[in-house]
């Protein structure tokens, strides 16, 4: 790890605890839109559910790029409408307000002190789907001193394709193996590896609640794995 | 100026001074280089004046996008050549840890502490000429406590073009009138407005020394004219 002079970060699970945020959140939300029964973890699940499909045409050219801000709010308008809502929204509720909730997720408790640590010694960026304008508020809000925001909207299609992780790199006029991908799913890290970035993965095992399945382990030899952001800063002597 | 979210800088100027910076520099290289009779103000001023004509090329669609790293390497190297040094360079030299002085240059005394109080109310981000690499390492070097880099890299091509301004506006999804460009040079100013931001001088009547006699004020009637980031993080209520 001795030539690294980057790190890069994915944000939604690894840097932040989206799915108690966006539960917490739409608990309110969900009372103004009359579905007070529906358990907003499940609300976020299967908000969530829908980004990996959303992003899908983005990749595969079927689409143009459009950020992750409106794919979140075409999301948001198709959950609705499983639930039974119109699609054209109630007029009390504002959902681009509520859509734009991905903005405010809260850091998991270990990130703002092991980051500022790390950026002693590493230029620290997002490489994350979400857009520019995205993580640029949802920096402000969560504490996140990033030196600069990479990822989706450079390279204007979404991870896991190579474009995103290669003008990452290519932003800061770095080689890939000076950069190190940090991630929770080790699908990123596959692919980030494969374009010779260094991988670190550290866990979030309740990412998806107390039940979670995946990514509760390392399951390659990634050149680093650490408990938390803290432990990470430890490791790489910050 | 109530709509305004988000303050984009120019850089070279207006946050930095990179007269001094690069002279200060310069002085241990020039003896080097066997010119120790060089000034080493002239020396960063005549580096700097290839920059205009550097950059048009890009502009104009002549040559595709470069960034501004490169231009400062070909620069040096036809600064260095006027001076008679062989185009091939000295092997005692390292002409391009040389040309990266660019990321270490020096803020004016109030740009810490006025960015900071800035911060607290709105999104800052630069709008330079200068590469996502340069401003991102300049800005750990100098303290700068940028939400996120934008400028040229973003519109692959350079100021005055409207599309850097429009790029860094689009970028944060915000209209150009929620942006306010913060500038030292009533040219860029101009070229803001132009496409719909709003415009705050602050003069640095010592960009280049004590005898300069431009953007020593003022020259149109811009949203806001503040004598340095303090003045104006005080005339915006921060």
């Amino acid at each position: 790890m001795l030539e690294i002079s980057a790190l890069g970060f994915d944000v939604f699970g690894t840097v932040v605890d989206w799915r108690s945020s966006i539960a917490r959140s739409a608990r309110p939300f969900l009372i103004e839109c009359g579905l007070s029964s529906v358990d907003p973890y499940m609300f976020a699940d299967r908000w969530r559910a829908l980004y990996q499909p959303a992003m899908e045409a983005c990749r595969t050219g079927a689409r143009d790029y459009v950020p992750l801000d409106t794919l979140h709010a075409e999301m948001l308008d198709d959950l609705l409408s499983s639930f039974g809502l119109p699609r054209d929204g109630h007029e009390t509720v504002d959902r681009k307000a509520f859509a734009r909730l991905w903005e405010q997720l809260s850091p998991w408790p270990d990130v703002p002190g092991g980051l500022l640590r790390l950026k002693a010694k590493y230029i620290l960026a997002p490489i994350s789907n979400g857009s520019i304008a995205l993580m640029t508020r949802l920096s402000r809000h969560a504490g996140l001193p990033w030196d600069a925001i990479l990822g989706a909207d450079l390279s204007r299609t979404y991870k896991p394709t190579p474009r995103t992780y290669l003008a990452a790199a290519e932003a800061l006029q770095l080689d890939p193996s000076q950069v190190a991908l940090v991630a929770a799913h080790n699908d990123d890290l596959h692919a980030a590896r494969a374009v010779g970035m260094r991988t670190i993965f550290v866990p979030r095992p309740t990412e998806y609640g107390s039940e979670q399945t995946t990514d509760l382990r390392s399951e390659s030899d990634w050149d680093l794995v650490a408990t938390d952001f803290n432990n990470l800063a430890s490791a790489l002597h910050c």
